[in-house]
């Protein structure tokens, strides 16, 4: 059993999720991207974080991604040596209406400016 | 001349704002609070500083303030001792249409849990 695999993947439930939190978890260039790039992939598409290309450390792109899925943005899980992403978007619009459609397009104009 | 009055507050400007710096700005409970206090006076209506009885030490108001000035979230002058803030109603709402009216509501209800 790798460790990798064993390591517990937490996630807030949906009545969890906290406005902050989310706001703060989408205030960085990088994590607003990945959230726009997993928007744009069919409804509950899932992307490995290996596929992200994006212009930082992979262990700073963890690190990023870490922070959208303890922030309830994101649900991950493991599939062998693969984690795979995906936005958590009926629970965020649930909680908070129109804050997707906000910052998606936005996400994509960060994208279009690498 | 005090140094209080001669410190020079910057401001960027509407096209100077950024979609992540001022989510970063409001993902904060204590900067949220602030932003629907200010939205909660008349329009374009100013509050100093000491009138917000937040839950924080003065010196971090004073940076929660701060942060909200440089993502351009409020606007302060300095009159007399007194540093007056108002919200950037009209800059954000050219920029970033329908944020405010969703973090606004969030702001009150941080409000409302101290």
């Amino acid at each position: 059993m790798a460790s990798r695999t064993a390591t517990e993947l937490l996630h807030p439930d949906r009545a969890q999720l906290r406005f902050t939190t989310v706001l703060a978890a989408l205030g960085d260039p990088v994590r607003l991207a990945i959230v726009a790039r997993l928007a744009d992939v069919e409804p509950d598409g899932e992307l490995a974080c290996t596929t992200f290309a994006l212009p930082v450390s992979k262990s700073t792109q963890s690190g990023h991604f870490k922070t959208l899925r303890e922030a309830g943005v994101i649900r991950q899980r493991d599939e062998g040596t693969r984690r795979l992403n995906r936005l958590r978007r009926d629970d965020l619009d649930a909680r908070f209406p129109g804050l997707l459609d906000l910052a998606i397009p936005q996400g994509r104009q960060v994208i279009a400016g690498w």
